[in-house]
């Protein structure tokens, strides 16, 4: 059975609450806009490509909620609102812009006409994700075709997503291709997308897989037990950096130094021309309690303070490939990722 | 007040369980050598020079309550149940060592001035350590001198040694020296001595720090905020390769790329001039569950299964230095440790 992260149901939106797996899978009903708003904040969903399917069908339910006479000034409110949510993950803006693009060139019709088209395109969004993931996957799956032992950092499955994944979209391809593979699972502190979330996807696959702590890939490579690592990404900039999941850029080095490919997968939905460079993309900085707290108990003396930057840049010089569902970017990215954007 | 991570007191072995903190501050008494067995195993007192310590006063406890009629076997038994606790720190059979050198001289005065010597030598093995450090202190006050933000992995404090620490020891010294310093502390996972222990000692001492996760250490020296490390160690083999807590390596790899100067400190019972190389040092591998489990709450699904290496080795090519109670080891480490050694 598939993994489902968000769907839109009965007129309202329902996530799988990420922050209790593997120990209880919980599904949230969303029934404003707000509601969604505050899951994308508080991390019940996550991932850049599932925050951009939950911002699309968070604006169709405010949408569909607004009040007809104050209807222009409520969809100002929300788009708003669920802007503010998180700032690093492009996919929020791209599937707000088209969401945008969808309310302006129907607006005409009327409310009722701008409510259905909205959240068609909602759907649309969410549908070719799902699609785009596939088709990624397979493209993954043919630059990977060599490799074993795959490590990935976070979380980008099919939770991550509207479904199936992007770094374990590749994953998950490889394995329908028939090869044998086993994965190491960074855990990926503070959130633990790794050993909570990953982990539990690949056990639903049958995908071999060992948990380790994000300080022990230096050693796995150092002892050659990592072929390749694969990951997602929260926004590919022009030149070809990217910025994901904290601790991304830490395995991008060690994988420079061991002499193993380091590969990204990602939607073209996650690049963001507009970004120069990586430089550009704002990180997100979260609560420390995330770091000096674990289910409500402190790991860390009282009032002992922490930084918890939610994201780092991994420059694109440590990048072997950028796989999108369009095909394979290789360097040098700063003319090549304008081109497959292009075509 | 000084911490204080063992004691001889009224003739037992006094620990604080270092699994508690900085929740709790409780003292478990061992009134056996078996009970220091466990709880070096179990890691009530961790850190290199403490388990060499915590060895030393196991034997002459062990010595103390062995009998009369069958104390030479009894002796062989407990050296060999403390020398099989923890495979990598190389100060649990240094200090094993002189507690047997002290053994074969003294035998021939009869089991009672044994006994004594042996407490005797183990008593010195103890204070030795705080002096050993507190010099060692001095000297890497010296090196760091330019330095504001220093960033420690682990602990390597008064918790890891009989008092005043190694890495925190030459921040202690820098304090005492009317230096403004800052220390980033890695968390450390999994048992979480960065969090836990050194934010614990810091924090007494006010000291000012911010604890960050492991993965979060790429971004700090990207972003300049790291102007040193300093970390402690558990053996040093002749060419100047380093064993020391897993992750080190990682960050060792990363202040490399951006030039931050890496520092190990550590007393010369860390040393071992029969390792050639850092390949030559056993590698402790753990339990799984302490990646998987929390608290006793899982982290991971059931049945997922965790690789649990403590310790990575640094090649001696990533130190600047390497500062004893002796002085500051300087590159060529091949040819220096062995001088530094024999001085």
């Amino acid at each position: 059975m598939a993994v489902k992260a968000i769907e839109w149901k009965n007129g309202h939106v329902v996530m799988l609450d990420q922050r209790l797996l593997p120990a209880k899978e919980v599904r949230r009903v969303c029934k404003d806009y707000t509601e969604v708003a505050r899951a994308i904040r508080d991390m019940v969903i996550r991932g850049a490509p599932a925050i951009g399917v939950a911002a699309a069908m968070g604006i169709a339910l405010g949408a569909l909620k607004a009040k007809e006479k104050s209807f222009d000034r409520d969809i100002e409110r929300i788009f708003h609102v669920l802007g503010k949510t998180r700032p690093t993950a492009v996919n929020l803006f791209w599937a707000m812009a088209r969401m945008r693009k969808v309310y302006i060139a129907k607006r005409v019709l009327g409310v009722e006409a701008v409510r259905r088209f909205l959240k068609e395109e909602a759907l649309k969004i969410y549908e070719e994700d799902i699609s785009a993931n596939r088709q990624l996957g397979r493209f993954g799956a043919q630059v990977l075709g060599a490799c074993s032992n795959i490590l990935t950092h976070c979380n980008a499955g099919a939770l991550a997503t509207a479904g199936y994944g992007t770094a374990l979209g590749v994953i998950r391809a490889m394995k329908e291709s028939g090869k044998t593979i086993h994965v190491w699972v960074d855990e990926t502190r503070p959130f633990l997308q790794g050993s909570r979330l990953t982990a539990w996807e690949l056990k639903k696959e049958e995908i071999p897989l060992t948990v380790v702590t994000d300080n022990m890939v230096g050693y796995l490579m150092d002892q050659g037990k990592v072929d390749a690592v694969v990951v997602g990404c929260d926004r590919i900039a022009a030149n070809g950096d990217v910025a994901n999941k904290i601790g991304t850029y830490v395995v991008a080095v060690l994988a420079q130094r061991h002499k193993v490919p380091f590969y990204v997968a990602g939607p073209t939905s996650s690049i963001d021309l507009n970004c120069p460079s990586g430089a550009e993309i704002p990180i997100e900085q979260r609560d420390g309690r995330e770091i000096s707290h674990f289910f409500g108990r402190p790991l860390a003396p009282r009032g002992v303070r922490a930084f918890n930057p939610a994201f780092d840049v991994t420059p694109h010089e440590l990048i072997a490939a950028i796989i999108t569902e369009k095909g394979v970017i290789r360097p040098p990215f700063s003319h090549n990722v304008r081109i497959h954007v292009a075509h």
